[in-house]
Formats: C-alpha cells, sequence, structure tokens
C-alpha cells in the first residue's frame, strides 16, 4: 500500500497535545478520523515524528501513513482537510517510500519558542506566546545560550517522569533574538528530551532576569540534575518548527 | 458618585459581540459581572462607545459607569482584571467628569482590518485575519481608498438593516498598507454606519481582484444604493482601534 507523508501546522491551543487519548481532543485523533472518513469508515493509523504535549503549537509536525486510495500526492492536503477542523492545517503531502518512517527516519527537528517581553498582557498572543512581563536581559540570555550548543548529557535539562535513560544529545543551534517585543528562541538538533526546550528556557530566562549568569549553564549542564536548572516555560510558547529528513 | 473612564481591548473570537443579550457571552456582560463582583452583588451597568459585533475585536474600546469604591483611578485596571477572562483586558482607567459620556462624547473612532494576503491558510491567525488567497492589486486598493475619505452620505457602505436615518459621515483617513503578507485598511473618522468599514474593505478587495476599477468607488458611494458596493467583509479581521474624546 502507498505511504503517504504529510506536514502538518496546528495551533495546539484546544488541543490536549498530539497523542490519541480516550475522552481527548487530541491532534492524532482529529486527523485519525478525517483519515477514517475518507476510507469509508475503516481505522487508519498514522505516525508522527513525535508527540506534542497539551497547548504545544506545530508548524511543520510530519507523519505518515498507509493508503489504498489512488489520489495524486498534492491531493492528499485538500481531501483532508475537507474533513479536519479549522485549527489544523495540512501544508504539504508527497508518497514516500514503503519503509519511510516519520520518527524514526527523522534527522533533525527544529523547535522555536516565542516569549513575550511586555509590560502589559496582549489578548491576541495570550495563547501564542509566554507573557513575561520583567526586565530581561536580551544579550545574557543570547550568551547563555550559546552553552547548549555541543553534544552533552542534558539530564539537567529532562523532566524527571521520563523512560529514557540515554540522555546524550546533540544541540546544532541554540539562538535567541528580539523581534520588536517577542524573544524567539531557536532550537535545533539532532533530538530532544521530555521538555528538554521548555526547561531551558526558563531555566535561560532567569539568567535574563540576573538571578543566574550566563555561564552558569555550562555548570548546569555538567551537574547533570534537573534540580540544578530552572523553571519549566510553559507549554503555549513552543512550536514544532521543521522536521529535516 | 465618581465616573470611571476604562479602556479595554478583547479578542472577540469567543464573544457573541459587546452588548448584553440573554444566554449569550459577551463582553459587556463580563465586565458587568466582574464589577458585580467588585459591588457586593449590586449591578453596575456601563456603557460603551458603540457596539462591536460577533467575533470583532477590539485594541482601545472605551466604557464609562459610576462607583461608589474609593479606588485610586490607576487600580481600576489591575482590580477588574481579577474577576475578568483572559481574553479581555483593561488598559487604562482613570476618573472622569461627572457629566463624561463614552458614547456621546466621543469625536473620532479609529477602526483597523487585517487581511491575509497569501495561499496557505494560517491557523495562527485564523481568528484575528481575514484570509484572502486571491491575487490582489495592492496599489489599485489604496487607490481606492482614496475615494472613502472626505463628508459623504455613505448610504451603499451601510447594512439595510439599520434605524440610522442621517447617513452622512466624515472620514478622515482610510488608507491600506502591506505589512509582510498582512494587508492593513485604517479608517478614521467622526463616526461609522452599521457594517461600515466591513463593506467598505468588501469593495475595496473586488477592486484589487480588478472586478472593479477605483475611481468606481466614487460612482458607488454616489449612487447612495447598498447594492451597488461589494461584500461585507467577515467580523474577524475588524479591529475598534482607538476612541479619542
Amino acid at each position: 500500500m502507498p505511504r503517504v507523508k504529510a506536514t502538518v501546522a496546528y495551533d495546539g491551543t484546544f488541543f490536549e497535545g498530539w497523542q490519541v487519548q480516550p475522552g481527548r481532543r487530541t491532534v492524532q485523533r482529529e486527523i485519525e478520523e478525517a483519515l477514517q472518513k475518507m476510507h469509508k469508515g475503516v481505522h487508519v493509523p498514522i505516525h508522527a515524528s513525535g508527540r506534542t504535549d497539551s497547548g504545544v503549537h506545530a508548524k511543520g509536525q510530519v507523519f505518515h501513513f498507509d493508503s489504498p486510495l489512488q489520489l495524486p500526492e498534492h491531493k492528499w492536503g485538500k481531501a483532508l482537510e475537507t474533513f479536519l477542523p479549522k485549527d489544523i492545517h495540512v501544508w504539504h503531502s508527497v508518497y514516500a517510500d514503503d519503509d519511510f518512517h516519520a520518527r524514526f527516519d527523522a534527522v533533525e527537528k527544529e523547535y522555536r519558542y516565542c516569549v513575550l517581553l511586555r509590560k502589559e498582557r496582549d489578548v491576541f498572543r495570550r495563547n501564542h506566546a509566554f507573557y513575561y512581563p520583567y526586565p530581561t536581559d536580551v544579550e545574557a540570555v543570547q550568551r547563555a545560550a550559546y552553552y547548549i550548543k555541543g553534544e552533552h548529557d542534558f539530564s539537567s535539562f529532562c523532566a524527571s517522569n521520563t523512560d529514557v535513560t540515554e540522555k546524550t544529545r546533540t544541540v546544532y543551534e541554540a539562538e535567541a533574538r528580539l523581534e520588536g517585543d517577542e524573544l524567539w528562541f531557536t532550537f535545533r538538533g539532532s533530538g530532544f528530551l521530555y521538555n528538554m526546550i521548555r526547561i531551558a528556557v526558563g531555566t535561560l530566562l532567569e539568567v535574563g532576569k540576573g538571578n543566574r549568569h550566563p555561564e552558569e549553564i555550562k555548570t548546569i549542564i555538567e551537574s547533570k540534575e534537573r534540580a540544578a536548572a530552572g523553571n519549566t516555560a510553559p507549554g503555549h510558547g513552543l512550536y514544532l518548527w521543521r522536521v529535516n529528513y
């Protein structure tokens, strides 16, 4: 059966994450229900590059599935959208090799995180950026982000409730730049641990507040202790931006 | 009793407009309920500069009310926000003269309208801009907007279901400018008729599509016939931006 690879964006606000859970509105569930409608009631399981948590957004999540339907490859997006809610958008669809796997074949992932640096709340960005009304030394944040780059054991930046034992990852890019009142973080790497970006952002913001020195990131990583790092930044500032194969 | 003048922003997405209606979630209702909690169950009516329709947003709506509570004027915002939902934000509050009226004393209003000029849908802006995936001649739109400026009888740009008989208004500014993939319209005037901005935008977009000449706006206004103008653009692209007194 032909294998389809699709790229989707979603606004995570009204989803309880990606993965199907009984009684919950999740992205996977909406897409699988749409596929089921296209396949006359037959369940079509989909496989993503990875899960996203409740409230987390995606600009370029990737998933694959198998289907006997003979659609031209670029038509899958429009066909699926007929059955999808407005907070999911299929960007792109192609036929992939039979052994393509959205999760196992991913070689690089990019996440971005948006922090709203302003005193006043903004009702229009309340679900899409982390409102952070504190004086922030952006240059200190930028210097601190530098220490996250490279191959490290990231145990300090990993939620404690995880089964993963091998915690070494390679981060190719870890940067922060100010665009108006939005501080955008970009993280690109071979893969990321559970909550890794959100803990990294939470810790970098403490540097920006002046509670830690930029160089402390290095010792936090070396400690391999979750307790050494800062708070977990909220999910609604996080975007799965791109997955490369 | 002291009179308070407050400036609020709201995301209109989950409101059925400003005005209280039985069984509906409206902005006025949420604010009056918050005030009622602050006043030990006593209903405190509020008066806005004008209504907004379902889905329409505000950056700077103004309302007033009377209260016996002795709060420092700038504290009203924070106090109210304790009881308000996250899609309403009180920017500013001051004590006004006893005879100040948010509606009758308004001398100028500014509305903006955001059109999303791109082929792909954007899940993150779906409720805050009008998605318009058609080739658009922005310069033609800008030239056409020019004809809306000035003092005119705007019957052509007024929803037919209105009681208002005097339909002459003065528009001080009518402009369109492209910011990235967003086409932002700005309208500033002494006052506007029901649906006037949305009909103006709908008509200007038909100029952008090449279906009408920019100069046609002049003849549409002169006809004083609603049928001569274009469609009403949807409410979720519209923002009540500012009210001047």
